[in-house]
């Protein structure tokens, strides 16, 4: 199955613009099939991560849903399983092999709040799980989660209809554009290589 | 050895504290010994790491330098070992032994950046690596980076000082105050447990 979708909650225009779209990013380069945003609607943030889908490929859903509740109603009801990301869940290691048993069968939706997470998100969750128990990120807590689930797909992932891709190189930044001319995406390394 | 430093390279007041609020956060989560931030000087974020710190407990050192390139330079004449985390660079899992060697013995400065990185750090860094090739996210690579290299710190990672504590649970939010009688921080799930 391995199909992955990430619910951000509470999103606030002015103020989460950019964290929720590290989240959008991540998900995608991690191996999520999409994201859902729920909080203020906000269509700077769904089209920015389009734009990233269509230049870098995809695919990769991207939508707005106002009622999350429904949302994660309809998800359960339909065989998905929620894992709630939080830093007072259990341990990621202590639940990961359940947690695979559970990809390789059904959908699952991947919760990941802003600041407060109302009470009802740890209850209707299947499992509440932690990226360690200190406060930090919900960015760095996706990535984590969906690169330890995944076991390295971020290193591995590839869109079959990207634009431009990146061949690694130790010293300089190095784009594609699809039909293989160099890009020279950005001036800074001014020499990229023509290949 | 195993000191880290994360670098965190032009900051903006107004458009990422919350994102180097949380390349700070994730630095002291999984493993980091400080954070040295660069760009607009900005006491909010100082600050709110540093309130952190205290009550989550350290250390964590948390400071502002305008002047990022003598940074880096004195830290290379001391001996440090500069990794440049960007989505141009060679895939974490080909050098991570390598690295692994290195930080036996050297103190690591992590520089990530905002948007646009100088060429300069490219070539002053003695690694370019990425944690994929896709666009993503500052704060999911420091984690993954931080993760892989510290193998799962974060999950062992304790703080002395700290006034407060998580006990994971399934379905809630416990957290004890250091004198171990029990703090229900967020009201939300109000039957936090007397432990």
């Amino acid at each position: 199955m391995r199909r992955i979708t990430v619910l951000r909650l509470s999103h606030r225009v002015g103020r989460d613009e950019r964290v929720t779209t590290h989240v959008g990013l991540t998900a995608r380069a991690f191996g999520a099939s999409g994201i859902v945003i729920s909080g203020d609607e906000d269509r700077g943030v769904i089209e920015s991560l389009t734009r990233v889908t269509e230049l870098w490929g995809g695919p990769f859903e991207v939508r707005y849903v106002r009622d999350w509740r429904g949302y994660l109603r309809s998800a359960k009801a339909a065989g998905a399983y929620v894992v709630h990301l939080t830093m007072y869940g259990l341990p990621l290691p202590e639940v990961l092999e359940e947690l695979r048993r559970v990809l390789a069968e059904r959908e699952m939706v991947v919760v990941v709040g802003s600041s407060k997470v109302p009470r009802e998100v740890y209850e209707v969750a299947d499992a509440n799980v932690s990226i360690g128990n200190q406060p930090h990120s919900e960015v760095a807590a996706l990535a984590v989660f969906l690169d330890r689930l995944l076991d390295g797909l971020v290193f591995r992932i590839s869109f079959s209809d990207a634009k431009v891709r990146v061949v690694p190189d130790p010293r300089r930044k190095v784009v594609l554009r699809r039909r293989e001319t160099a890009l020279a995406e950005d001036p800074s390394p001014s020499d990229d290589k023509l290949l």
